[in-house]
């Protein structure tokens, strides 16, 4: 099953937000609808969110009424992670050649993400190995699955790998306050593929590490900068912290469509902030009160021992450079 | 209004656990109602459970059946906070003058929390000024205001004091999961009062703080080692490290009777676990689904910048000790 494809004319992708209570299906046939879809998370995770881009491009192609403005829509319906951006830009280049050129450059992104995923799953169970002793115990945060990708997955594909090869010990999966991507959506994968596993609340990863629970930390990224800071959903850089100070392993696993060598360095980059909503539901939120909801944090690459993409590992702990 | 007290021959309350939707007094008139009502949260923090306790052997010397093992009952209601177990002992070391004695010794102990706060505000807000600049915004955690005292609080009590000064910033609240002692809690104490405050999910603390919106982070114990390694609300120890990488202070006001002597580092302390049901909720918990949950966690006394009690300022970063 795919997280997000391209079936008869449409756009089809799971709805994220129903789940682990449903399995749903969206079909989607417009880029409004798109991007409704992107904005509230039905779709998410940097490698899904370039597909996605790119898909909506073909939708655009189809209904050739003001394109341009469509496709400007579709590539600002979120800020941080760069492959929404970057699948938009690379199918849309395709316009002049028609709506089955953009659709055949979208397919190929689709594809390219999906071979991506198998690959950095085998080098990074590799690296995993190498770096967290016999049958680790690997510490995740957010989704980095399959729903984040079409199949496979970045960070959460290696640890699937890890457990193919019977050489994994368990996953500590950290919920992912405000949404619950850890705890709805890891949890609902690890348990699909039967992985041993359990879920912590965020504020628990550091202090799990200090007490020696934790061999390793690996998750994804939403973007990764020239200079290898590293961003990714909130929490991400206080394991981060926790890992330095433990001395265990912290390692990015994300595809080279995630690296941008446009950006310097993680003070360049806008963080979304998704508003009060996310944290404090108005249901149950006294009138006036606010919330700060950064969806995304800054881990500096000196705090990164390893990233790993399809075609490479890069050991900022050896001081080599993205 | 107190948040717990004796009221004509009984222990009233109020429920913690149904903030801030409601405010509901609890009359409590038995050591097997109050043990319920202190596992299950309706009364917390430090220095409440150290009334409490002593509240609840007065009420088991008016019931002399078996006093003896309901007091052994009471103490052991919960591991982590000392002062439960602490106000216990003192009111029970009466039990051999009567029911009056005891009374009187619980009162006591009530009283003297009552002065604790007042004197823990005053130096809290002078040490803030001192170390946190002009107007500083703090980041607490978990709730330390009068819900988890008696009137006034700890850390919050201190914050509460610097806006009477016309001295604070704002205030950034951590939600506190799983139990959102922060986001219902806190958020509620700090509206009541006026004070200017914004919600933040646990894992974006240290991201903030690295990010320039926080000049200090203020927050209690719920035991003090005789290292001054600190016991807090889970959570409290990735804020450690996110106040250290960022440079600024980290300040843990609690009471006297917080300070452990007999615990002599963090290793020692029992870490109770609350189990999956706080962290997942059945309702929403696929079959086997299981969650590590402990409810506290230690921060190393070397990440702490300074301890208040209502006695003193132990600056631990000029090794002063306990």
């Amino acid at each position: 099953m795919r997280t997000i494809d391209w079936v008869d004319g449409a756009v089809e992708l799971i709805d994220q937000t129903a789940l682990p209570a449903r399995l749903t299906v969206l079909r989607i046939g417009t880029v409004e609808e798109l991007v409704a879809a992107i904005q509230r998370l039905a779709v998410r995770g940097a490698p899904a969110l370039g597909v996605a881009g790119a898909l909506g491009v073909a939708l655009a192609a189809r209904h050739p009424d003001d394109v341009a403005a469509t496709v400007r829509r579709l590539e600002t319906a979120r800020p941080t992670a760069v492959n929404l951006a970057r699948g938009v830009r690379r199918a849309a280049a395709r316009l002049p050649e028609g709506a089955d050129a953009v659709l055949a450059e979208a397919l190929a992104v689709r594809d390219e993400e999906i071979a991506a995923s198998a690959a950095m799953a085998a080098r990074g169970a590799d690296l995993l190995a190498e770096l967290c002793g016999a049958r680790p115990r690997l510490l995740t945060h957010c989704n980095t699955g399959a729903l984040a990708a079409v199949v496979g997955g970045t960070a959460l594909g290696a640890v699937l790998e890890l457990h193919r090869r019977d050489a994994l010990g368990a996953v500590l999966a950290s919920e992912t306050r405000p949404l619950l991507q850890g705890a709805r959506l890891t949890a609902w994968e690890l348990g699909r593929a039967g992985v041993p596993y359990r879920v912590a609340v965020d504020g628990a990863g550091p202090f799990l590490m200090a007490r020696g629970e934790v061999d390793g930390v690996v998750l994804g990224a939403d973007r990764i900068c020239a200079n290898g800071d590293v961003i990714n959903k909130i929490g991400t850089y206080a394991h981060a912290l926790g890992a330095r100070r433990a001395g265990i392993p912290f390692v990015v696993v994300a595809p080279e469509s995630t690296v941008d060598p446009d950006t310097a360095g993680g003070e360049e980059v806008e963080i979304e902030d998704r508003g009060a909503e996310e944290v404090l539901p108005s249901s149950a939120r006294p009138d006036g009160v606010d919330a700060v909801n950064p969806a995304f944090d800054v881990t500096p690459h000196e705090l990164v021992t390893a990233i790993v993409t399809e075609r490479r590992v890069i050991r900022l702990d050896r001081a080599e450079r993205v």
